[in-house]
Formats: C-alpha cells, sequence, structure tokens
C-alpha cells in the first residue's frame, strides 16, 4: 500500500470523529478543570514512543488523541481561563483552518493560488480598515506578533537607511542604529533586534509614567540627544497599543511627531490592543494608530482566530515590497515585480491562512465585535472595581484597555517577603486546582497576577468567583 | 448577541457542511481542470467586499465558499500538478490541523500546554530520527522551510561569533562576515542574510557542477582564501539536500570536513530532500546529513502534511537555546531556562501545528513512506527515461532525486530564440488549459519545464500524457 490508497480508506470514519469530537469539545472545553493536574504519564508515553514503521489505524490514533490530549489540554476556552492573550478560538475559524488544510493551496505566487491571494488581499484590507489605513496601505499574514514586529524593524530599516540594506546590511550606515521604546515594549523587539543583527544595545527603552505610557519628553530628548551625537544613527520608533503587562497605549500622536521631527519610522505593537479601535468607547490613542509607518495586529488574539494568525500592515506597501522583493529569482524575467505574498516577507511556500480571518470578519461583523470588546473592556473595570474595593487587595497598575493587574495583601501587617511568595504561590495553586488560569507578573518590584480578560466566555460571576478564590487562598497561604 | 452565543448556534450545520465538503473534495480535488481558467469575476467579488458590520449567516458563508473558492482553486491535488514541491495535503494532516484549532493549545511554554510541548518534541525527534541525528538533538516546528533556514543562518552566527552577538550584533567580529554556498541554493539564504543584517554581500556563491553539485576543491580554496584574507570572518557552510532547481544533493560529507578544517558551521538545507533518506535507495549524500550542525526539513513538503509545517533541526540543542532564550523574561526568576518552545524560536504564541505532524508519521509510518518516496523516485527515472528516449525532447540536468528538467527542441533545426519562446509558452497553455501544471526553469541559459514528483496521485500514464501534450503543443507554437 502507498499513500494515495492508505489517504482514502477511511474518510468517512474521519470526518465521523471529527464531528464527534468537535461537538464534545464544545461542552467539554469549557467545564471542569482547566489545566491537568498532571499530564506526566501522557507526557512519559509519547516520550517513550518510537518513529513509527508500520501504519497504525486511524482507530489507534483517535484512541490516542482521546487518551493522551484531551484530558491534558489546558483549556483556554474554560471561563476563568484568564492567562496570557490567549482566547478560546471560534468554531467558525476551525472551520477555516480545515478547509484551508483540505484545499492545501498555495498562497505564495498569484498563479500558485489566484484565489487565495485575493483572500489575503482582502483581509489585509479588512485588518487595514481596522487600523484606519488609507488606500497605499499593504500587509501580509504572519504566523503571530513576534514575526511581524520583526518586519517592522526590517522594513524600517531598509526604508530609512535605503536600498544598500539589502547588498551590504547593517554598514549600509556606519553609525550605531538605534531604535526607542518604552520600557514596557514587548520582548520580541529585542528578539528582532538580535536575529537582525544590530544586537540588544540598539534598543534604547525610556521610562514610562504611572500609566505605564512612554514618557513622551524622555523619548524626545533621548532621541534629540542621539540625533545630535557623532556616531549614532536613530531609525525608528515602536510605540505600543496594548503593552504585554498591563495593556497600556502610549501617546502614538506625540509619537508621529517625534517621528516626523527627526525622519523615524514609526512602528506601532497593536497585536493585542489594536482591535480595541473597533470598541464602542475605544482608547483614545488608538485614534492615531493609522498615523504609524507599520503596525502589527493579530488575529489569534482578538479576533479569536485559531493558532498561528498573525499580521503585519504597512501604511505605503511599496516599504514592504523594498524589503522582501526577491527580483525575479521565481519568475520569468518577462514578469513585472508583483503582488505576490511572496515578495511581502519571508515565507515561500505558504497556506490559505486568510480564509480564517476572513471567514471570522463576515460570521461575527464589526457591529457584533464591537459590542464584545466593549464588554471585555467593562469586564475589566468590574474586577477593577472590585479589586479597589477590598482592602485585602491591591490594584499594581491603572486599567487602560482589558488587562487587570493586582497582588493579594491580607488585612494585617504582613512583611513583604511573605506577600510576595503568597503571590507568586496563588496562581500555581489556581492551576493545580484547576479552577482558574491567571499570569504572574511583577511590577515595580510588587509581585502579583496579570488577569487578561480576552476570553468571550467569561462573565462578571466568574470574575467574582475567581477573587474569593484568591482571597481564600491567600488566606489560607498567609 | 455577543460572540459566545454567536458561537454556540450553528455547530451542527457547520460540521455537517464540512464533512459534505471533504467528501465533495475527495473526488473533485483529483480531476477536471487543474487550474481555473480564469478567476477574475470571482477575484472581482472578493476585491469589492466591504468589511461586514452585521453578522453574515452561515449559509452566506457556505455559498461563498462554494461559489468563490472551490471553483477557483489550483488543485495541487490533481495527479498531474508537478509544478514546485507542493503536494497534495493528507486527510490525516487535515484532521490534525482541525484538531489543532479546535483545542487552540498555545505551545509557547510546557506549563501553557504540557501536552502540545510533548507532542512537539516527538515530532522533533522524529524528524532528527529522519536526518541521522543523536541524542542532544533539538529542534522546532516553523512556517516553513525560508524560516528553518533563517534560523539556520542565525545559529550558526550566535555559535560562532559567541554571546556578544545578542548584544552587540554582527559588531561582534568587525570583519566580514561569510557564509558559502553553491550558486543554485535557495534565495531564502539571500533572504535571511538581508534580515540578518549581513546584506547579500555575505553569501558567496560557489560554482557547481554539471550534476548542480558545489564544486568541492573551489569551495575549500574560496574559504581558504577568506580565511587568510585580512578583515574577511568565514562563519558558516549551506549545503543542499535537495536543490530547488534540479533536486541535487551537495557532497554533504565533504562540506563537513571543509567545516570541521576552518572551524565553520555547517547548516544543511533539506526541506525537500531529507525525506529521502528514507527511501529504499536514497542518495548517497545523504548518508552525511546527520553531520551537519543543523538542517532544514519540511513537512510540508514530502510529508504530505497540510501548510504550514517546516522545521529546524540542530544537533546540539543548547546551540538553539543560545540563539532565542529569553533569559527569565516570561518566567519567574526562579524557573530555570527551559526547553519551552518560547525559548527556541521567535515566536512566543504559538499553536500545536507539531499534532498534524505527529498523526502523519504514525498513520503512514517509516516503511509506507519509504516505499511512495521509492516510488517517487521511480517516476522521476521513468520521465528522464521517456525524455532521453524522444529527439524532439532534451535533458536540461541529470536526475538525482525527484524532479525532471527537459526542454522541447522539436524536430528541425529551429533557432534558439524559438525554441525559448516555445517553451516558454508550453507551461502557460497547460495551466491554462488546465491539463498539466508544470514550473518553468532556464538552466545554463535555455528554457525549459521543472517537473516535481511530489505528488502521491501521479502514476507513469500521467507522465506519458504530459509528455504528449508537451509535444503536440511545443508542434502547435512553432
Amino acid at each position: 500500500m502507498l499513500v494515495d490508497e492508505r489517504q482514502l480508506k477511511d474518510l468517512d470514519q474521519l470526518i465521523g470523529y471529527l464531528g464527534d469530537f468537535w461537538r464534545a469539545q464544545a461542552g467539554v472545553r469549557a467545564s471542569g478543570k482547566i489545566a491537568p493536574a498532571s499530564s506526566k504519564s501522557a507526557e512519559e508515553e509519547i516520550r517513550a514512543e518510537r518513529l513509527p514503521e508500520n501504519p497504525q489505524p486511524l482507530s489507534t490514533l483517535v484512541d490516542a488523541i482521546n487518551r493522551l490530549i484531551v484530558p491534558n489540554v489546558v483549556k483556554n476556552a474554560h471561563p476563568l481561563f484568564l492567562g496570557y492573550v490567549t482566547p478560546p478560538s471560534t468554531d467558525i475559524g476551525a472551520l477555516g483552518a480545515a478547509i484551508s488544510s483540505i484545499l492545501n493551496q498555495n498562497v505564495m505566487f498569484s498563479k500558485t493560488s489566484p484565489i487565495g491571494t485575493a483572500i489575503e488581499q482582502k483581509v489585509v484590507d479588512w485588518l487595514a480598515d481596522t487600523v484606519g489605513y488609507g488606500p497605499a496601505r499593504g500587509g501580509i499574514i504572519t504566523n503571530g506578533g513576534s514575526l511581524a514586529n520583526l518586519y517592522g524593524l526590517a522594513v524600517a530599516r531598509r526604508n530609512m537607511l535605503g536600498a544598500n540594506v539589502n547588498e551590504v546590511g547593517n554598514d549600509a550606515d556606519p553609525r550605531c542604529l538605534r531604535i526607542y521604546c518604552s520600557r514596557f515594549t514587548h520582548h520580541s523587539i529585542d528578539k528582532a533586534a538580535i536575529l537582525m543583527g544590530m544586537g540588544k544595545q540598539s534598543i534604547v527603552r525610556i521610562n514610562s509614567d504611572s500609566c505605564h505610557q512612554v514618557i513622551i519628553s524622555e523619548l524626545r530628548e533621548r532621541v534629540a540627544a542621539d540625533f545630535a551625537r557623532k556616531g549614532y544613527r536613530p531609525v525608528a520608533l515602536v510605540g505600543n497599543a496594548g503593552t504585554r503587562h498591563v495593556c497600556a497605549f502610549d501617546d502614538l500622536e506625540s509619537l508621529r511627531q517625534i517621528a516626523d521631527e527627526f525622519n523615524l519610522w514609526l512602528h506601532v505593537d497593536a497585536a493585542y490592543g489594536g482591535f480595541l479601535r473597533l470598541a464602542d468607547n475605544p482608547p483614545p490613542q488608538l485614534a492615531a494608530l493609522s498615523k504609524a509607518d507599520s503596525v502589527t495586529i493579530s488575529p489569534h488574539k482578538l479576533l479569536f482566530v485559531p493558532f498561528d494568525a498573525g499580521a503585519f500592515l504597512v501604511r505605503d506597501k511599496q516599504a514592504l515590497r523594498n524589503t522582501f522583493g526577491t527580483e525575479g529569482e521565481y519568475r520569468s524575467v518577462e514578469e513585472p515585480p508583483s503582488d505576490d505574498f511572496a515578495d511581502l516577507g519571508i515565507q515561500l511556500g505558504r497556506g490559505m491562512e486568510a480564509l480564517k480571518v476572513w471567514l471570522t470578519f463576515k460570521y461575527f461583523g464589526t457591529k457584533l465585535l464591537a459590542k464584545e470588546y466593549t464588554r471585555l473592556m467593562n469586564l475589566a473595570t468590574f474586577l477593577k472595581d472590585i479589586v479597589q474595593a477590598d482592602p485585602r487587595l491591591e490594584l499594581l497598575a491603572p486599567v487602560a484597555g482589558t488587562v487587570v493587574c493586582f497582588r493579594w495583601v491580607g488585612s494585617s501587617c504582613i512583611p513583604g517577603e511573605y506577600i510576595a511568595s503568597i503571590n507568586a504561590g496563588i496562581p500555581k495553586m489556581l492551576r493545580q486546582e484547576g479552577t482558574a488560569f491567571i499570569d504572574e507578573v511583577v511590577l515595580d518590584g510588587k509581585r502579583g497576577f496579570r488577569v487578561c480578560m480576552t476570553n468571550f466566555r467569561t462573565q462578571e460571576g466568574h470574575l467574582r468567583d475567581l477573587v474569593n478564590r484568591v482571597l481564600s487562598l491567600g488566606e489560607q497561604l498567609s
């Protein structure tokens, strides 16, 4: 037997299994324990597996999925999964992913998938509408925000330093290249600078104020000083629309002014917060998101699209072509430079990941999404109010988007080091007992929790349960 | 209505549609026209779509898929789809993709998905078994070979130049960094060098012999010369296990010797050809693939896994951690550096793409895959023999793997420029009439076709049909 015969054998059985699995998951995913008490035995069984020599029947695979994977997943569809910005996926998104995998279009050139190319262009348009870009816009789907941030710095470097970057690299300007951002900017910016051969030293982190927004006066001073300093070349600013720690929004309007004054590229990491621009009452800083030269926005975050689905957008498509165009490598000499996605990023062979995003926008529409984002922001305010009303809890940062950071402080004078260890213990115990999943955070030296409202299943009652459980665990640990 | 209610409404209908779609595709994908005669009206309809404000019913979406997408896909599941290395996807792979999308695990840290982490580690193990790596091996799933090649150069730079690369970038060594490869090496290596701030100038392309293998003596001479030259720093060699044009295999054993002699990193791009190591009679050069320091191998190529699924492997996992480890950014100080996938690549949030690879290895097993690869290599020999036996056709390169490059030359003395334009016309006409999909190639100034045997549905009879059609189109155009 060869692949084709094996392939054709049990399609009906396979489709039947998927349907049953999906229906069962609809209930299971959202109830019971969030995280497995222990997945050690399943992990050990997987670790002991040898590279299979003989075909295993579908029933064996189904058993492996049901026995090893299903009981051991971390249920981000559970209403009390509030850790990281990892929302549950929607069924329509999963349908899109399944169809893309069946059709297996290669969206590298228009000729390898004209329709896949049209769909991705449309999705880029809609994401660009979301951030407010005009008609010159361009962009591409990526596997997440980190790759999109890498594209942001690469496009900045190429377009500020010129075409010679592609030939001679960073030596196109012998000066020290500098990129400026707030100290709360995501570490993917550092990873990008490392990969780009500029090193972490090229990232200048500026202080933030108590709202976690970059301090504009300090930023301006630092840029001006480097601008005047021999041997230094300011290249770009990176703004935040939803910081990793507390979902803060930088003053993008002022960043734009500084960028214009010193001729810098402005990239904004809106992977998480960019979608809130659609909310009824969006964070005011998002009005100026449209003025960024490039933007990271991730559909696998607040568009609830299954992994992987990030996106990188530019105000002027030519900037992207300049950076990633392959100059005829894969096309006949007579073919002109194109809008093929192979020329707009580093991938060559690439699937129709845009389909799940296209279906998601259609299935929900912006009005429903606006209501959902408004609801999530209101949930954050709801939790903030509970925290502020209870003397046993301390809010660790203002709430600007959908993240609430707080810690347990107890009711009496407990020494600082005990408080830290109690707050370190609480998220671990919540995960172990499987009642809630929240992330840890340290802000101004205070260890506490980061609760991300990105889950369309979470209701006010769940947040009350969370707070009550945090209070009793704090009590119990102290 | 909000996302959760909308989400729960029509799951049964959605599952029913997917099943019908999948069953219908099983037949449709493999017959009829390969490429749409024109998808212009569908593309225009998509281009005219406005960002949806109101939710569209599932039936409208189903209609859009059936009317706009399905008739306009390029059917890489058709037996005469032989263009590029884009095989049809398998049903088991699509099942894996669907399940991953439903569960939506975030495989960034062990704590966000212990079971997803175990599955990806196992898949890395099996891919490492395929290339012959020992127990110290490590690796990660990527979105394709281009990203994996970027990782290859990044890991080479970091591990040859030291930890200071992460701090100061390419200036860690003030000399001109140089990477050596054959002139037929994939252009993703250039794109990687550009992104890494070294520019295209850092890539030294060495001549290849008539078999498209890098000329070892020239490579050694060039490395030795740069090694002795003030201001130059040879860093890495890039070998090929399946070149883009003709699927040639470099002499990896000799590359290893040169790498050892001059203390260079050896990265091998085996995105396409690496899996042939499992064949009954593999290309002999693949025996030394296990001696590479790092390897690119793409499951969405010869493992028939749906897009996107590439992989990057290293002989020593520590090399990967050195390059991408985030040093505590997202973990408590007390947690030690880990094997979390967030520390082994640039992505942070990332799905369980490994599941489809895991299921594929189990469903087929290496013995069946070995037979399939042997069959594909035999198909290449079969086509080569037909071409060589017909004076109207000319073989453009020796056949070492599963690619055959040839051109039409006709039966009489036709001037060179006519032959070139006829050969340029043939693949376009085949695509337009929808009978076959083959890629174009120019080798030694001769324009012809590149036929990639990567399709598990292709049989000898299909190749006979292809050749007959090429002959009559050549006749017709001349």
